[in-house]
C-alpha cells in the first residue's frame, strides 16, 4: 500500500547546488574523475533498485519476520530478502564505495550515503544486512592484518559474504567494560572464543555464503574494564588457505528476539562455544578498533532515520491530498467534493512540513558529513584531512541522535496524518514508527551520544571543534548578512549561535564543579546544537533557493517555504531546551534514589 | 515480566489531601455518605483486582490478539480475558458509579476514575471492553427512552451486556457529516439499518451475552452533513419484551484490524445488513446525543494514558535500580558492584522524573476533573453545576490531548531507560509505547481536541471559561504568594498565566482576520494551557507537601522534588511553544498545495 519515489531532485540539489561535492572531489586524486553526470547516473540506478527491488519487500518482511530452525540453528529471512540481496550483489551495489585494491568501485562515501538513504527508505530491516557488512569491511580495512584483509575484504566488498559486530552481552551494552566473552590462545596463533552475545543484528541469515563476525572478547591476561577488550574476526565457516569455505565454526544463533520493529532483520543471540577466530589489531585495544566500525555505524543510524522520515513524508503527503475530511477553516477549497482534502488544514500541514524540513535538513547534514569523510580519507592536504576528521567527530553524535529523535517525531506525525488508518498495519505508517524507534537506542543510546558531544567532543577539547564549526557559521553569516532577503534566516541563526556559545561556556563552568551538570544538560544541549547545525544548513539552502527562484522552477519556491517553516515553527524549540539545560543538575540529582 | 503496584498512597494524597474530595461529596446529597474510609477501601480492592486479575493478562493478550471465526463471525478474545471479565462483573466493578435506579452502586465518578486508572495500568486493551460499555450506559442514561432504559441500563450496569459506539466509516472519522449508514422505518416504530462501520472497539467478543451497539445513521429524509445524523441502539441479539435474548440481529463483525497495539481489544469492522434498532433521542440529533458518550470517552482516553504512564514509570524505576552500567559521572556510588545502578545517571533520572511528573500531574488533573463531573451531575446549587460543567468542557480536550501526548513521551522515555531491552517484547515496555499511540488518535485526534479548546471552548465564548479557570489560579497565587517557600512555584505559575492571557488575546485578534490563524496555533496553544493547568496543580501539590514535610514522611519529600523537577525541566517547553504559536499561519499556509 505505501509508495516510494527516490528524491533524486532534492539529492541533486544538496549534492550539486548546496554542497557542490564534485568541486570538492576534484581536489582529491581518488575522486577527481567523479563528475556530476556519474553521480546522477549512479543515484538514478540506485533509486530504481531501492524503489523497485527492496521497497516491495518491506511490509511483508515486517509481517513474516525471521525464523530460526532450532535444530540446524539456521535462520530464514522473510520471502524475497535473499533474492533481493542477490540482485544487490550482482548489481555491484555492495562494492560502490569500497577500495579498488579489494575489488571495490572506489566511489566517494558521499555517493554511498545517498544510496543508503534510499535503501533505508525502501526497507531499514533489509538494509541492515548490507549495512553491517559495510561496517565490518571498514573495520577490517582499517585494522586487519594483511592476511585478514586478503581473506575477507574481497568477499565483503563483493557482498558474497556479510559481516556483523558482536559487542553486546545480556548484562552489558553501554558498558562494554563488563563483557565476559573469553578468548584463549591456540597453538597456531589463532584464538578459541567462548561466550554469549545478544542483539546481534544480521547475526544469522540465509542471504550469504558466509558471515564474518567481529567479536569483542577478553584475553586470559586482560585487565578489568574497557582497557582489557580485544577484537577478533570469527567467520561462520572457517576459511581455508585457498579461500574456499571450510568447516562450520562453533558460533551459532541460539535465539531470535521478538522486537517492536525491524522484524525483517534477524536480531540474534549468538553462542560462541569455542569458536576459532583471529585477533584484529593489538591485544586489549579492541574497543578502539571497533570504534571505527561504531562511528560509521552511528552515521549509518542517522541515515536510517533520514530514510524513514523521507518515505513517511511522501506517504503522508499522498494521503493528505486524497483524503477528504471537513472543510477548510476559511471556507471550502474544493466545493465540488463532499469535503476538502485534509492538506487544507493548518495542523496537517504543520505535521507534514515538520517531516519535510527534518528530511531535507537531514539530507543536507548527511551529505555534508559524508563529504567530510571523503576528505578525511582522501584529501592530499593533511590540514584539510585533520579538520575534516575533527568536524566528523563533532557531527557524528548529532547525526546519530538529532536525526533519530527527529525521525521518531516525524514518522509519528506522518502516521497521525492518517488518523485511525495510521494505526492499522496495512497502511504501513505504524511500521515506520516502530522501525524508527530502535535508532534512538542502538549504536550508543541518544543519551550516550549527548555525553559524547558535550563531554568529549565539545568540553573535552575546550570547545575547539565547536569553535571551528562556529567559524563556518560566522563566515557564512557575514557573507550572506549583507543581503536584505537573507535577514530572516541570518538573524535567528546568528542569535542561536551566540546562545550556543554562552550556553557552552556556562555548562563548561558548571561542569568543573560537578560532572553531573554535564550529564544533566547534555541531551538538551545536543538538540540545541542540532538545531544550530540545521539552521545553518537551512539558511544556506534558502540562499541557493533565493538565487535561483527567478528561473521559475517551483522546486526553489518549495525550498524557501520549507526554510521559512523551519525557522518559524521548529527552531523555537531551542528556547525551551536552553532553559531546561540551564536549570542544572539539582532538579535531577537532589532526590534520593530510595524516593523514586 | 513487568510488574504493577497500585499507586494507592498517591491516589489518597490527591483525593484526600490535595482535592479533599469527601468535603466536596458532603455538599452533594447523592454522595454525602461516601467518606474517606469507603473511598480507600474500594480503591484498595480495585487495586487488587487490577494488579492480580487483569495485569497478568496484558502481555499474553498482546501476543495472542483477537481472532475472528469467518463462518460464525464470532470473535475470540485472548486467553483469560473472558474469565477476568466474569470476575469483574461478579465483583460489582461494572456498576460502581452507575445510577442506583438501575442497579448501580451510585458511587462518585471520582472513585470510578481511580478504578479506571488502575485498570488501564493493568491492561488498556482489556479495560476498553468495560470502558466502552460504561460510555454506552451514560449515553442511554442521558438520552434513552424509558423503554430503552428499562431494557438496557440494568444489564449495562451489571456488566452482563457490554456496549460500543459505532461512528466511524471508512471514508469518515473526524468528519461524521459524511457518513452513509442508512436507517429505514419499520411499521412497528423501529428501524432497519444498513451500512458498514470500521474501527469499532470491542465491537465483537466472547465476554458478554449481548452487545449493545450505539450506531449513527441517516434517516431517509435526513439533511446532508452533520445535522442529518440520528442515533440508534442496535443490540447484537434482539431483546424480547420479557428481557430475554431473542434472535440474532443482522449486525456482525466482517473483519478485525491488525494494529500497532491494543491487540487484545477487537477493533471490528461491523456490517449492518438490515439490523433492527430503535431511535435514541430525536431524529437528526444523534451527534449531540453521541457527544455525551464522546466527552466521557475523551476523559477516558486521557485516563488510559495516565494508566500507561504510571505502569511504565514503575517498571523503568525498578529496572534503573537493578541494571548496573557505567560509573556515576561523579565517581562510583556502589563501589562494591561491578558498575553503578543506572539510576545514578542524570539523564536516566530525567527520563524517569518526566514520567513521574506527568503521571502524578495527570492523576491530579483526572481527579480534579472527575470531581467536577460529580458536581455537574449532583450538586444541589445550579450555579455550581453550571460552573462545573463549564470547567469540564474546558478541561476535556486538555485531559484528552495533553495527557495522551505526555503518555507517548513518557512511555517512550521509560522504554529508553531499558536500552536495547526496551525494544524487546518480553520486557513489556514497547507494548506500552504501542498501546499509548492510539490514544492520540481516537475519540477525536489531538488536533481536533486543540481546535475544540482554542476555537470553541476559549475563543468561542470570548474566553469566559478560561477566565474562570484563571481566577482559580489567581486566587491560589494570591493566597500562596505570601509564603516565602512557595515563591519558586508561584512566580513561574503567575508568569505563565500572564503569557497565556496575552497569547489568547493575540490569537483571538488574529483569528478574526483568518480562522487559519486559530488552526495554525491550536496544537501549540493546547500544550501551553496544559502546562498552565499542570503548573497550577503542581504548585498546589508542592504546598501540601511543604506543609506536611515536617511529619517526616518521605512521600512529601519526593513530592516536592518532583514538583521542582516539573518547574525546572518540563515547564520550560512553553517558551518554545509560545514562540511557535505566535509565528502564525503563513509559514504553514503560504506554500501551494502542489508544492508539497
Amino acid at each position: 500500500m505505501p509508495q516510494y519515489r527516490p528524491p533524486l531532485r532534492d539529492m541533486q540539489f544538496v549534492l550539486h547546488e548546496l554542497i557542490r561535492v564534485t568541486d570538492a572531489f576534484k581536489e582529491m586524486p581518488a575522486h577527481a574523475e567523479t563528475d556530476v553526470e556519474t553521480v546522477n547516473a549512479v543515484l538514478e540506478e540506485a533509486g530504481k533498485f531501492a524503489a523497485e527491488v527492496v521497497f516491495p519487500l518491506n511490509q511483508a518482511g515486517d509481517r513474516a519476520g525471521c525464523t530460526l530452525d532450532p535444530v540446524t540453528h539456521e535462520v530464514r529471512t522473510p520471502p524475497g530478502y535473499r533474492e533481493a540481496y542477490r540482485q544487490y550483489v550482482d548489481g555491484g551495489w555492495a562494492s560502490l564505495s569500497c577500495d579498488t585494491a579489494h575489488g571495490g568501485q572506489g566511489l566517494p562515501q558521499t555517493v554511498n550515503q545517498c544510496l543508503y538513504e534510499m535503501l533505508n527508505s525502501a526497507s531499514q530491516a533489509w538494509t541492515m544486512y548490507p549495512g553491517l557488512s559495510h561496517g565490518a569491511y571498514e573495520c577490517l580495512h582499517a585494522h586487519g592484518t594483511p592476511e585478514q584483509k586478503a581473506t575477507y575484504l574481497p568477499r565483503l566488498t563483493s557482498g558474497e559474504w556479510t559481516g556483523t559486530m558482536c559487542l553486546t552481552e545480556s548484562h552489558c551494552g553501554t558498558d562494554l567494560g563488563l563483557l565476559r566473552t573469553k578468548a584463549e590462545p591456540l597453538p597456531d596463533g589463532s584464538w578459541r572464543l567462548t561466550g554469549n552475545k545478544i542483539f546481534i543484528s544480521a547475526g544469522e541469515h540465509d542471504m550469504a555464503a558466509n558471515i564474518v563476525h567481529l567479536v569483542l572478547a577478553r584475553l586470559p591476561d586482560a585487565p578489568a574494564g574497557s582497557r582489557g577488550i580485544s577484537l577478533f574476526v570469527v567467520p561462520k565457516f572457517r576459511v581455508r588457505a585457498d579461500g574456499s569455505l571450510g568447516e562450520r565454526n562453533a558460533i551459532h544463533c541460539g535465539g531470535l528476539e521478538h522486537k517492536m520493529g525491524i522484524h525483517g532483520n534477524a536480531t540474534a543471540q549468538m553462542v560462541l562455544d569455542g569458536a576459532v577466530g583471529t585477533l584484529v589489531g593489538e591485544p586489549h585495544k579492541g574497543l578502539q578498533a571497533m570504534f571505527v566500525m561504531m562511528n560509521a555505524a552511528r552515521l549509518g543510524v542517522g541515515m536510517q532515520s533520514l530514510g524513514l522520515t523521507e518515505v513517511a513524508y511522501q506517504n503522508a503527503v499522498a494521503y493528505a491530498r486524497e483524503r477528504q475530511q471537513m472543510r477548510s477553516l476559511t471556507g471550502p477549497k474544493a466545493p465540488e467534493l463532499p469535503a476538502d482534502p485534509i492538506l487544507v488544514h493548518p495542523d496537517v500541514r504543520k505535521m507534514l512540513l515538520t517531516a519535510r524540513a527534518y528530511a531535507e535538513g537531514g539530507r543536507a547534514l548527511c551529505v555534508h558529513t559524508a563529504l567530510l569523510l571523503d576528505q578525511e580519507l582522501h584529501h592530499p592536504d593533511e590540514d584539510v584531512r585533520r579538520a575534516a576528521a575533527d568536524e566528523v567527530a563533532l557531527l557524528t553524535p548529532i547525526v546519530k541522535a538529532f536525526l533519530t529523535d527527529n525521525g521518531w517525531i516525524a514518522t509519528s506525525h506522518c502516521m497521525q496524518v492518517f488518523g485511525g488508518h495510521g494505526y492499522i498495519a496495512e497502511w504501513g505508517m505504524e511500521q515506520y514508527v516502530r522501525d524508527a524507534r530502535i535508532n534512538m537506542i542502538y549504536e550508543g543510546t541518544n543519551t550516550i551520544q549527548s555525553l559524547d558531544l558535550l563531554g568529549r567532543k565539545v568540553l573535552g577539547d575546550n570547545g575547539r571543534k565547536l569553535k571551528a564549526f562556529g567559524r563556518r557559521i560566522t563566515e557564512f553569516a557575514e557573507d550572506a548578512g549583507v543581503r536584505e532577503d537573507m535577514q530572516e534566516f541570518i538573524n535567528p541563526l546568528a542569535d542561536l549561535g551566540d546562545k550556543v556559545s554562552k550556553l557552552t561556556l556556562e555548562l563548561g563552568m558548571k561542569g568543573m564543579g560537578s560532572a553531573d551538570e554535564v550529564g544533566a544538560a547534555a541531551v538538551d544541549y545536543l538538540r540545541v546544537v542540532g538545531h544550530l547545525v540545521f539552521a545553518y544548513l537551512w539558511a544556506r539552502m534558502a540562499m541557493v533557493a533565493l538565487d535561483r527562484q527567478a528561473e521559475g522552477d517551483a522546486f526553489y519556491t518549495a525550498k524557501l517555504h520549507t526554510a521559512r517553516f523551519y525557522f518559524a515553527k521548529l527552531l523555537p524549540e531551542t528556547a525551551g531546551l536552553i532553559r531546561s539545560a540551564r536549570a542544572g543538575a539539582s532538579p535531577l540529582m537532589a532526590m534520593d534514589a530510595t524516593l523514586f
